[in-house]
This record gives C-alpha cells, structure tokens and sequence, in this order.
C-alpha cells in the first residue's frame, strides 16, 4: 500500500542472508504512528507474532518465513520456536512446512514464498472485484461490511477481504458506482483502526463503527455484502476467524445478506476435517480489561478472550480465492487441485 | 445497592422542596470512582441526563421527576426542557406526564413516583427469581448473559435485568445453584464495567467479555438465558435498547436461547404501535472514535453511532414485568389493565 507516497509492506527483509534483518511495520501503534521494529532472533521474530506487532494470517506466515532465514542454521528448532507462536492461523504452519521442505538459499526461499503470496492476493483482489461488480450493475451499489482489518499490512500487501476494494481503485466499476465500507471496531484490539486507516490512504469510502451496531446496519438495509479475511479454513469449509466473525455471519444470515470469506489456499487446511478440530488461540484477559491502556473494569474483574471463532461452512456465501470464486460445495474438488507453494516443491 | 457497606442509589433529593437540589451519582465514573454531582436547575439536569451523568430508562425518568421538582414553577417550560434531553427513554416521558398531571407538592409527587418505581424493580426481581429457579431445577445451571447495565443504579435501585440475580442472593437457589453471569463490554460507553462492579459488590459470580464474543458462547453451550433491560417497548412488544440487543436476540434465536426482556410498566409506551416507531438517538460519534477519552482512529474519521436498536418481538421469549412473566400474547391485555403511576391520577 502507498503511505504518503511510498510503498510500504508489513514485513519485509533488510541486507543480505548472513548479515539480514527481518523488518516489521508495528501494527499495534496504527494509526497513531507508522514505525518499523526489527528483528535479528528466531526469538525476537516469534515474540513479536505473539504480541501482535504483526498480524493477520498471511502476514504471520511470511514473517515466520523469514525468520526462518534467521534460523536457518537449526531449522527444526527454529520452526518449532516459531509454530509456538501463535496457534490458529493456518498460514503460519504452510510457511515453516514451505521453508523446511525445499532446497536453496533460505532468504531465497522466503522471498519466493512472499511474492507467492502477494500475487494470490492480487488475484483474489480480481476476483472479488467481479463480485462487487455484479452487485453495482445488480443493486446500484456495494456496500461492504468487514471485520477486523484483512487488508494490505495483514497479507504483507493488497490483502484478502480488502483486495477487491483496492481492485476497484485501479479499475473503477461501471456507471461510477464507488464501494463504500462498513469497518466494524473489531474489540479487543480494535484491528477496525487499521483498517479505517488503510480505505482512507486508498481513497476508498467509509464509516466505522462499533461491533454492537453491524445489526441494526443490516436491519435498515445499509449492509449489501459481509466480506472478511480468514484465519484457517478446514477442509469442509468452515472457517476460523477474528472473533465477532460468526456473530456477523448469524446476523448476514438472518437478513439475507451474502457472506463471503476472501482467503488464499495457504490459509485452507486439507489436513484438518472442521471447525471443532481448529485450535482457538485465549489470550490475555488483559486485553478485554483494558483499552489502549486504560483498564475498563475495577481491579479483580475477570475476563474471558477467545481471540478467534468459528463459522460454519453453511453460511459461508463463497470463498473468494486466487483461483475464483467457490461455493463449498467446490472446495474438495478446489483442495485437491490446488496447492501451497509448499505442493509444487 | 449497597457499595463499602451503605446504601447507595443512582439519584436522589437532598434538602426540602424549597432549597433542595437533585444528587446524582456520575455514572460516567463508574466503576474507578463513585462520586456525586449536583444539579440545582432544569437545565443542569437535562444536562447531566444528555451526558449520560445518569442512565438507565427508569433512573433517567426517577431524575426527570426530581428535575420537575426544580422546575416546579414553570412545568410547562421545565417538561419541554427535560424532554428534549434524550428521545428514546420512554421512562423520562412517562415521569414528566406525571409532574404535570397530578396535584400536592412537587417533592412529595417525585418521590412517590421514585417509591413505585422502586417497588416495580422489586416484583420484577421476584418473577425474574424464579424463571432462575425454573432453570436450575431444569438444567442445574443458570447462566445468563446480560446486554449493558439494567442494575440497581439503571433503576434508582434494584434493576430490571439483574433485579432477578440480586433477588437470587436474598433467596438462593435450590440445590445451593449459583446464578452466574455474562458480561457485555457494551461499546461506545462500555455499561459493562458498571454490571461488573455492581455484580462484584454483590457477590454475583461473572465474567465479562467484549460484544464479539458473544456468538463464541453461545455456540459453546455456555449460556442458558438472555436477560436485558428496555429504554421503550412499542403497544406490539418491538423493544428499543442499548445498541447491541438486537444482534442478542438473533444469536439467541439461532442458538435457541431463550430471550428475556426485564422492565416495568413504565417503559411500556402503549401509544407507539411499533419499533418503526420510536426514535433512535443518534449520539456523538465522537463515542465511537475514542474509548476512555482516548482516540482510537486516526484524524478524519466518520462513524456512525446508534444509540439504540430495536429488537422485534417476536424474537422476545418474553417480558419480565413487576406483574409477573408475560409472552407477547398477553401484552395487549397487560397494557390495558395495568398501568403507570399516571394512570392513577
């Protein structure tokens, strides 16, 4: 994405091989302030994975991959360090599985497995660009609501819910009709912030909101398409998402309103059945307690925090792949005639 | 509710009729300090009730009573002044036709419309006990997940959704099963934290948990009823509340949750025919963009900020009212036979 005219990704990888660096935007100061940390540790690159500098699941996996050139010199160590990291996002797992499998260079390696990554974002940002398309020419206009932030800086680049919108800047839709996007808050990290500051930068229309208000949106009418990222997907279709995911599901559902689930195959997991076998990351009451800082509740509250949940495949409208837009009923078909970059070693 | 020990409500009149002034407790505080304001005219209390000082349908209505007390002079032009304060409480409404109507001194008409008041929290408390009991009997559990803050200082004292939980602690369950509940964050204004101070102070047991997170539990199996408070509920059953309560009531209704609505008669507007009907408040966004006075977008942000939905009433299990447990089928027959203080002039 362009930020004050030059090109910034989420992570990236600074000098050579032996003397390199990964090198991190930290998410967790957005908006307020656009700011690199680096990391030189397999330890370093899997600490700031779990505290969120960076974030989203195609993003995690090329951070994990590139700190695995950091730990090139004890590979199965290193993956094991990283894969502790964080446990739900599928990605994180394709990318250790890509840089142990294959031969050559390791910065090479990572480098080939990121711009994997960010030509299928582009892709899904086509594909999901015919959709909203369709609904312009259908409705006269493409109102999106999205959850959590699966834009640019949560794939390395483009993103996967927000590619379509970012397609759309390049080549706008019919009759001028311009999409416009709900961003909900997205409590307990507020990724919404992200993602407001992201369409903004785009040039791309929008109003936030807070999680509790989507319904009332969607009662009124305002609310033409649910898009968001995914975390992993299991082999049925259902999907592990930032959690409010499923409630926005229920609530499309019972308006009738298409849910659609934008995701490269990185993040689909073959290997697993469903949802129920999806481990869902807890993590620290403290960040439902608190909000940038300030506690919410009276010392000795107690909170609970699933970080992500699950949405049933049933009411998935469509996937919005790199390879077009599938229904579940063709995911199987999809699973076994596709791959991850780690398929074509 | 009793907080270190001695008897605290939300608002209350300090002196006699002639040189006396309404004292609230800042809500806006809660739970990090408990504090009071003062307000000595009309126009400071349409003030501290706009700002949300005060909150809660029937303790902003309990303040509008003693404001008229202020105001005694003038009713005509302190009711207008009162009523322009916020539109969707119908509790502040119901009071001011009260002033207005009847004869005798303003302080001793306040605090008999305070004393029916709460007197309506306690039955609701009762008939609430024992849907509770019900539950356990039934199920061995009771856990509820409650929407905002409908406690005692909603409702002067008491409450309408926890008046069941404190009525539970002077008459326990059989079986020695403990009510416990979930906590709603409740954003923009994060009501929660007073439920949670107040279920603490209580020993209620609870644990609280962003909106998101909501759907997670209830496809979890972890929750057993929905109870919530109304700000107005239409002659047809509609239910205005803090935004958030409809997307409640469609997670209940698709986990087959029963979904509790807890209010006196005071609330009930038998003039408005629907939730079409009642008017929304449209609050600053300023509420959304920042949360604790700090800002969580970035400079130019637009949002949206509902501070009300309304839920249909066919998705209420039903109503608990000071009258007893009433499905929709009853309401027509309920709303003509009882009535609101009003209705006794």
């Amino acid at each position: 994405m362009k930020v004050d005219g030059r090109d910034l990704r989420a992570v990236w990888w600074e000098g050579d091989e032996a003397h390199g660096r990964v090198v991190m935007v930290d998410q967790r100061l957005l908006p307020h302030e656009v700011t690199t940390v680096d990391a030189t540790t397999v330890e370093e690159v899997a600490a700031h994975i779990r505290a969120m500098t960076v974030r989203g699941a195609p993003t995690i996996g090329a951070t994990a991959a590139y700190g695995m050139v950091l730990g090139r010199h004890d590979p199965e160590a290193s993956a094991k360090v990283l894969a502790a990291a964080r446990p739900t996002a599928r990605d994180l797992f394709t990318a250790l599985e890509w840089m142990q499998a294959g031969e050559g260079p390791a910065l090479a390696r990572a480098e080939a497995y990121v711009a994997d990554i960010l030509d299928r974002c582009r892709r899904i940002g086509r594909h999901g660009r015919a959709l909203l398309a369709d609904m312009a020419r259908d409705v006269g206009h493409a109102r999106v609501l999205t959850h959590c932030h699966a834009g640019a800086l949560a794939t390395v680049d483009h993103g996967t819910a927000l590619a379509p919108l970012h397609a759309v800047v390049e080549a706008p839709l019919a009759d001028d009709v311009r999409p416009f996007v709900w961003v909900d808050e997205t409590r307990p990290r507020a990724q919404g912030a992200i993602t407001a500051w992201e369409l903004a930068a785009a040039g791309i229309d929008h109003k936030v909101l807070v999680d509790n208000a989507a319904g009332a949106l969607m009662a009124r009418g305002d609310v033409d398409v649910v898009i968001t990222g995914a975390d992993r997907i299991a082999a049925n279709g259902d999907v592990a998402n930032k959690i409010g995911t499923y409630t926005k599901a229920v609530l499309a559902q019972a308006h009738g309103i298409p849910f659609y689930v934008a995701a490269p195959r990185t993040t689909f997991d073959a290997s697993c059945p469903d949802g129920a076998a999806i481990q869902i990351e807890e993590r620290d009451p403290e960040e439902v307690l608190s909000f940038g800082g300030r506690p919410v509740y009276g010392a000795g509250t107690v909170a609970v925090n699933p970080a992500f949940d699950v949405t049933p495949a049933r009411m998935v409208t469509a996937y919005i792949t790199e390879n077009g837009v599938l229904s579940r009923d063709g995911l199987e078909h999809y699973l076994r005639e596709t791959g991850t970059p780690l398929d074509s070693v």
